[in-house]
């Protein structure tokens, strides 16, 4: 069980730390957000004290009390196993590989290609312009939402969300995912089912909450 | 449980198949590898056939009678929870979490910059030379690894394996990338935990035989 308060070190537009702050919402768990800036100061993730937190400096970092919590899927399956009502994992095996896989499309083929480091990569090391760089990132989510949409759309296990009638873990990976195609102008139209569950999850109070425009550290609209 | 024979499409040097290779031998389970050769005939992973069973037309996939199951780390979580005995998880959720970080450092971070379909859509389509991609390739598994063995040399929960003393899915995935990494020529002295979990994984048959070069799909030496 908990060993003291939560607190998420989160960044307003980090779609991992948007993963984790819809299953802390979803699971009605209070928790304090500790914002780092990922671009102010050369990137506050980079910082000494972060990375004792963090050796990979990244966000998120879950601290429940004493105990440090890291990867935004490794971090959704302890809030599971530590806090299991309301459930984001179903009761099968068969049921849960089917959600663990949806999530690690996302979370292993499609964000780690598109991230703050990598485009920082393309952009300081090898000058890659930014057109180019927005053709890097549309085409490994274009790849992704295929393999995404295929696996949803041929599937009876699909309901009102990725697994079911419920929200799971996929759909706390799915619709920051899908926050960032938006943001780099992927076309949703081939991926209607993908779209349909994004619209479904955003009706529901603990999405709504987590977006990023609603962050304490979002900038001023 | 089961509900057939179990079939693994996997190629010998693909890092996430070998990945479940080392998982099933832990778990003792019989399975009948089926090659997909990812190089010839433009990869057979992307056939028509092979798509039906995997729409990112990626290897590892798992055939379990009927069902389906794909993604390295799903497919070791569905092998676990199916079968239990021998454990490739520990026994708490802190231990487990520690297990699933562990794993997703290399398979959230460090592989997918460095897969196949990456490195052939630097080569194809911006053509980056050879020298270039190496230096791509070696840039991330530095910074995985530095992670890794940030993680690692400063716990107490690292024993002869990456988490106490029997080996888990975090030691499926550090050994096909510490593999990875020696082919492409990185030097593991400044990994120095890494490299002695890796040499007393594969002191294990189970490791042994998921070798790449021990695959009945490994090109004559």
């Amino acid at each position: 069980m908990a060993t003291g308060a939560l607190k998420l070190y989160s960044y307003w537009r980090s779609s991992a730390a948007y993963r984790v702050r819809i299953a802390l919402n979803l699971k009605g768990l209070p928790y304090e957000i500790v914002p780092v800036h990922l671009l102010n100061d050369g990137g506050e993730q980079h910082s000494a004290e972060y990375r004792e937190l963090n050796p990979q400096e990244l966000v998120p970092t879950l601290r429940d009390g004493h105990r440090i919590v890291r990867q935004s899927m490794a971090i959704i399956e302890y809030l599971e196993e530590t806090w299991p009502d309301p459930p984001l994992m179903p009761d099968t095996a068969r049921d849960r590989v089917r959600v663990r896989t949806l999530s690690q499309i996302i979370a292993c083929e499609i964000h780690p290609l598109n991230n703050l480091r990598v485009l920082q990569f393309l952009e300081r090391t090898w000058n890659v312009p930014q057109a180019e760089r927005e053709t890097w990132i549309r085409h490994w989510m274009q790849e992704g939402f295929r393999a995404l949409e295929a696996t949803l759309a041929d599937s009876p296990a699909t309901g009102t969300f990725c697994e079911g009638d419920f929200p799971t873990m996929a759909d706390c990976l799915l619709v920051p995912q899908v926050y960032n195609a938006v943001r780099f102008g992927l076309d949703l139209s081939e991926f209607p089912t993908v779209a349909k569950i994004n619209e479904e999850c955003l009706t529901l109070e603990a999405f709504q909450n987590a977006r990023p425009e609603n962050q304490p550290d979002a900038p001023p609209s």
